[in-house]
């Protein structure tokens, strides 16, 4: 029921028609967990907006839990008037106000993960509610949920009222399914959701195992837990990485990037790997507080042209092996692969072992399903030259990104962004767009090619990755079976 | 509940009364996916009636997924006309014109796995259309199926639903349950179907892991996924063989064999082992560019012969030994067994492993089940000698398979099949008519003997086996215990 | 919720108040299959008598699957005339004139096994017919259940319909469920039956691993299967031993003995430990042609006195040890114990590993549990000194057994039972008053002792067990904390 | 959903407004099993008052299984008047006018474990029962519940009807549920109760496994058991820590220390890990033959303040090595953690392993959880100098505690508890308030200070713990981050 590694989509759409490539954005948990206030969601908008992340695509700015102080007689939920004394819809206005969305936080059960009110039994109130304040987006966790789970049918069922909820305001709004995996929600969330969270709670760890997330597989994991690492959290998609698709994503968390309990390299495995699987992009730091290097990791348009790709796909795992652990007990290396919509390949070399190593990636690899999809001769695409581009070769430097902090960076010239290696403006002109037009901020830095049957090597250092973005050379990324 | 590894099924019959043998014939998804049309379906029945294959027994033309575009005002599917420009109908009646028959696929699920409407609400309105065509078999599929999973009961009851639709139409319909082994179909399908997947999709590997099919047993396994290898298929059938029965059989899923990702002798592996075990028998490759070997694969009418026979039951792993791991880290050899109906035994030694190995059957080991089933004593069968016969020995040469390709070769007297060795008409014979007049073609080359109490020993080639059938020496077939 | 290993039955009774110890007797099908007809009945009925089996508790003639030719249009099952002549009740009554009770077989499904018609759905109607008859005994199988699976309640509320019809016959029928362990009945069946199959089905092999039953643990088995070898059986008692209890058993299954697959030791393992954990013992094999060793075994009345205990628990696997594999690559030794009514204890010592081996049971391990149950002080049967009789010390020559069986053996005296070493009749002395009456018969031959804090040595053999009866010397079997 | 691994609770309450801290009491069942009769609760509650214990906080009576001899015709419970002849609610005055408080228990079933009536079905008249007798506590087990288990759900709503009865009554009721981590309560019951058992039921071993509590994971345990250890309990707490919350604890089961099974050192493993835990802390000896040394135990103000903190949360296993096993195959190290509600920290070192062992914490270990949780910087924690209390080091003498025993202990004064090292009165003072004033009976002895970055080590004896409670030198427990 699959082909070449990718769902069929004839007429892709969501279920809301939404949300057809990952929606991006920032959430306010990781950092500030429930610490919000209304100064908060709209200074971080206008740094956003400053630092050209909302023109990169984070445009939703997403409330997270401890926003409320309960019902009113009449059963509709009251913001806290201490932390938005202004009120929810003039939030949300000031957002829409800066090209920004608003996003909202509840959880189908009897309270929120922070004991605040829940939604269950109260979906099309709060709905209605959120409606009218123009929210565009939901977050819906999975606390105190009553024992409504066990079966996909229960967790279905349970999720569906909130789904036909949203769909009965009339607005278009996001629906972002929290609950960490459990019953299989990428078996059957995808036709009443926009995402759905496929593993328990991401810490700001690289590899650290921890007793609080002891599944290591997303399929048939009793307790998702939280404290789930980088490189738990990656693996656990290997297996349900199919069930990715347009307008529906299995969403691995927001990012740790910036909140310091990772080093660069780490960060940047952690960042490319969420965009290669398509997972939504969420950043989860102080944005008002982001170092130069940091802002250079989610400013990178090359690999977030890889997350917002109309091919809407996750990667798949090709190889995996277990060597040479480092302090955790924990040590692998890897390689991730991903088709793209105009014909181009991702390739990610990932080596969480110990030290550093001198990695392979052979085409038969790389292509490995079109070369065993029923082609009965080998693919044409193993006989073909391809360039191989770095995408992070263009990396924006400490200083440029330290420009854009200060305010002293030049204006981006949305009509001539292909003279910038490292900055792009999504806004102006969309991803896919940009990859047609061969937008030089897109493609990285070339630094080899993979002749006919060939293999690429590159070392990659410990804790790190080499994320590359191959090509057809003579045919500029055309595909040779069009007619499939 | 089991007698000799055999169910017992006084006045056997399946639910419908139809497929007492498994069903065989081609299926275009491994070869074509949704790159579907009339063409292809006429072409190649034609095909397959040249070259003798509709005389083995592959009469069904399974039209998979992508063949709709929707529903019409009254809730019907409607074709795609530029596929199909002809109509269904035609293309039913014009296979029923060359002997062959028509399968339809749908899922039971808001939409089929490419995302075409499915048949979930929709069950009786498509059971009637596809009767109106004249339609003699349904694939169906497991896709969107909105949780309705999770035990048994859930399952069981909505792939019910079409079942009792399917009877209401009055047409006699193969129907075939591609739900994956999900929820375990093997303990509760054979009372309303023909058949039902065990497995997630194969793939064209002989035994490589890949992280998108995780399980390695069809039990118990949360997550079926897609690109399971043939041995990983192969040996997920251990657990559950019992349940294959005459009319409801254990789907191994579509063969692999001419798509180019295995070796002939792994290829051989594939097609034998499916055969042993009663597995639905559906070519899954493009017929009209088929090779001669893999002609020849397709075309043994000894191996096909061990599929059809009226035992209607999958075979035994009596052991099987992990070592000497080829380059994907698999390797493994085993013994399978198999009773037949007339009294004869198949078993298969497969070397799994990376080196060629002389390998052994005992008596004992293959009349396991006769010598623990209660007979206080040692069973007769261990006391006889058997006549070894070799299922490949008269495997059709290349330049055979070629002048059937090419229309040049003679055409077979049904009337003195005997005279040939590697070609059969089934449509003339049956294969249990043939096996009663030791019809040459059904027994392969005598290659040895087995003693009173002894062993066969051989020596089998890496990613290879030998596939044999035993007979009494002197009894050809006769049971010595007729009164059981 | 346990007291010493030991469910504590105020006023003990079984749901339908009968069937207070272990159920006895034998069933065709390990022998005979489906090859059952009304003179195999009484004729081993008739031998039962003679062989002095009925005598010893063996007293269930269990008519097993294949009897019937299907409904009539009121709805009732109808016997096959060809192998029931005279009709059922004839059969009933003439075994109950013999002393014996009749058993009968059906399934919680649409089919029994074999595919006649089962009882899912006609439970009452079958119920009435079995009274009618003079049925003493329904074994209730599983197969072709429909999907009514998945969760205990599924398959509670589906056995738990013919309970009810059960009792509401007003005949008092013992009910026997044959759900090989599917949705742990260990966990819910004790209320609504009076045993409950915990694995899948038995074959003729003392350790022999087979794929076709691939669950090593009862709990959490997704597959029971069947060829289960009698050391898995064995060990999947060991987690849920607690929940058998007077009135409802774990049943491990009919015996083997006898039918040719094992050798005499093993086949005492098998015997003894059955008897052990009290499950029911249901002779599986061709009494008519029984050998002299068998019998012995089959009668040994010091081991049914364990089976018989009015303690009606089953034993504790106090440890075990992996080591020694022989052929079929298992291996171990382990200590088996169980506290008796009269305050005895008994305790096993196995041995499935390959070579002969000394081992050692001390009084520490033997009284674990009353050593750590809140005793707050070291339990006094600690420091007693207990004599060890070996439970098959008196075992049964073959000439003796030779002689039951050619009926040329002495009557024996029922009221003088004392004098006889290997001979006991419990229809004139039940097991609690032949233990409580010092009977030769139960008490095998004694071998040693075990001083305060001590330890009993023995060696034993390869595939073969010690199994010992010891009684406090000081108080012949009185309880120092009666008060407890 | 979790910050620093504390669930945050705004208006903390549990759901029926009391237990804020975990229950702390006596119940009979490990040590007396089914022996009880009023003399017994009384007799208990006067020593646990005169013995200091009531002021410990141990306040609860608990009255366990086989107190009830049936209903009477009305369908209401009936006392077993040979065991309590004066009648349930002269029980329960009698206790109240001792300070002390009253539990009584039943099942969630149609009986009780030892088989005495059980509630299901009864839920409102029984709870009306005991409200009328003056009960203030239920233990609610899980024995013969007809097979209403195997989803969340099917255990929620069961158990939900109790709740439901009991906050029916008006009177407040402790509310605890005995279903053994049976279908994951952590992860529902927090809204219904007041507290779970999370695993099988203990055993008096440190270590020792046992093959009736098969699982050593608390998630996904099918069959949770009996007979389980110490070290197995505490490590199936891991996984699920942070479910304990304010009003609804984890439940490790009842404590062992005094039963004899277990040395010194390990008591005090087992008492300080169900501490650090908030498991409620059952006494389960025989208080009127209680040692000095166990007294000591039970006893210690510093442990038992860390049990009562009103951070209400469990402890973090940190890390865990396995290595250097005892004679029962079992050996690991680790290091668990827990955050205070003054800003001080918890650690525990334990030594499971076979020998004398050097261990270490580091500052960075202890605070994890604050570096990991999105801080974007070092925490300020780790900066710090901190004091290190071990929390063992003013335990109390066995003179102290033989006179406590004999009543010859001097009177403590309340009002200068501070003068005690080793004895408090909480019925005074509370912890929370003891813990403001800096109780000195409330901190152990310093042993010395973490620097900077620094590490703390300990020489821990084998089967033995260091625990410790830090605090920072400069702000006596203030945090510095208040603002969070």
């Amino acid at each position: 029921y699959i082909s070449n590694g990718t769902v069929i989509i004839p007429g892709a759409s969501s279920y809301n028609g939404i949300n057809l490539t990952p929606q991006m954005g920032w959430d306010n948990w990781n950092a500030f967990q429930c610490n919000v206030n209304e100064s908060l969601l709209l200074n971080t908008a206008k740094a956003m907006v400053d630092y050209g992340l909302r023109d990169l695509g984070y445009n939703y700015i997403v409330l997270d839990d401890c926003w409320s102080i309960g019902r009113n007689e009449t059963g509709y939920l009251v913001e806290n008037p201490e932390k938005f004394p202004s009120g929810m819809k003039h939030v949300a206005d000031t957002l829409h106000g800066m090209g920004m969305k608003f996003g909202m936080y509840s959880s189908a059960g009897i309270f929120t993960c922070g004991r605040f009110p829940g939604s269950l039994g109260y979906e099309q109130k709060d709905a209605d509610l959120w409606a009218s304040w123009g929210v565009d987006y939901l977050k819906y966790d999975n606390c105190y949920n009553q024992g409504q789970s066990g079966t996909p049918k229960l967790s279905f069922d349970r999720y569906n009222v909130m789904s036909q909820a949203l769909n009965h305001t009339g607005r278009k709004i996001v629906y972002s399914l929290c609950n960490w995996g459990n019953d299989d929600p990428f078996d059957w969330a995808y036709t009443i959701s926009n995402s759905y969270r496929m593993s328990g709670d991401i810490y700001d760890s690289f590899n650290r195992p921890d007793s609080r997330c002891p599944c290591t597989e997303s399929i048939g994991c009793a307790w998702p837990g939280f404290h789930c690492s980088v490189m738990n959290i990656l693996n656990k998609m290997a297996a349900i990485q199919s069930r990715s698709q347009s307008g529906a994503f299995n969403d691995m968390d927001m990012l740790e990037v910036g909140n310091g309990g990772q080093s660069d390299s780490e960060y940047v495995v952690h960042f490319s790997m969420w965009a290669m699987n398509a997972s939504p992009l969420l950043m989860g730091t102080n944005v008002l507080t982001l170092s130069p290097a940091n802002l250079a990791i989610y400013s990178n348009p090359a690999v977030i042209a890889l997350n917002q790709d109309p091919s809407a796909g996750a990667a798949v795992r090709k190889w995996q092996y277990f060597l040479d652990p480092d302090q955790t007990g924990q040590g692998e290396i890897a390689l991730w692969t991903r088709g793209l919509a105009n014909g181009d390949q991702a390739f990610a070399l990932i080596n969480a072992a110990n030290t550093s190593m001198t990695m392979n990636a052979t085409l038969y690899d790389i292509f490995l399903d079109a070369a065993t999809a029923g082609a009965y001769q080998t693919p044409a695409v193993l006989g073909e030259t391809w360039d191989v581009y770095d995408l992070w070769g263009n990396r924006m430097s400490n200083t440029e990104a330290g420009m854009l902090i200060n305010g002293t960076a030049p204006t981006l010239d949305a009509m001539s962004m292909s003279n910038s290696t490292s900055r792009y403006n999504a806004t102006a002109t969309s991803y896919a767009d940009g990859l047609k037009a061969n937008a030089t901020a897109l493609y990285g830095t070339k630094v080899g090619e993979i002749g006919p049957m060939g293999t690429f090597s590159a070392t990659i250092g410990r804790h790190s990755l080499g994320l590359y973005r191959i090509r057809q050379r003579s045919g500029a990324g055309m595909r040779k079976r069009d007619g499939l």
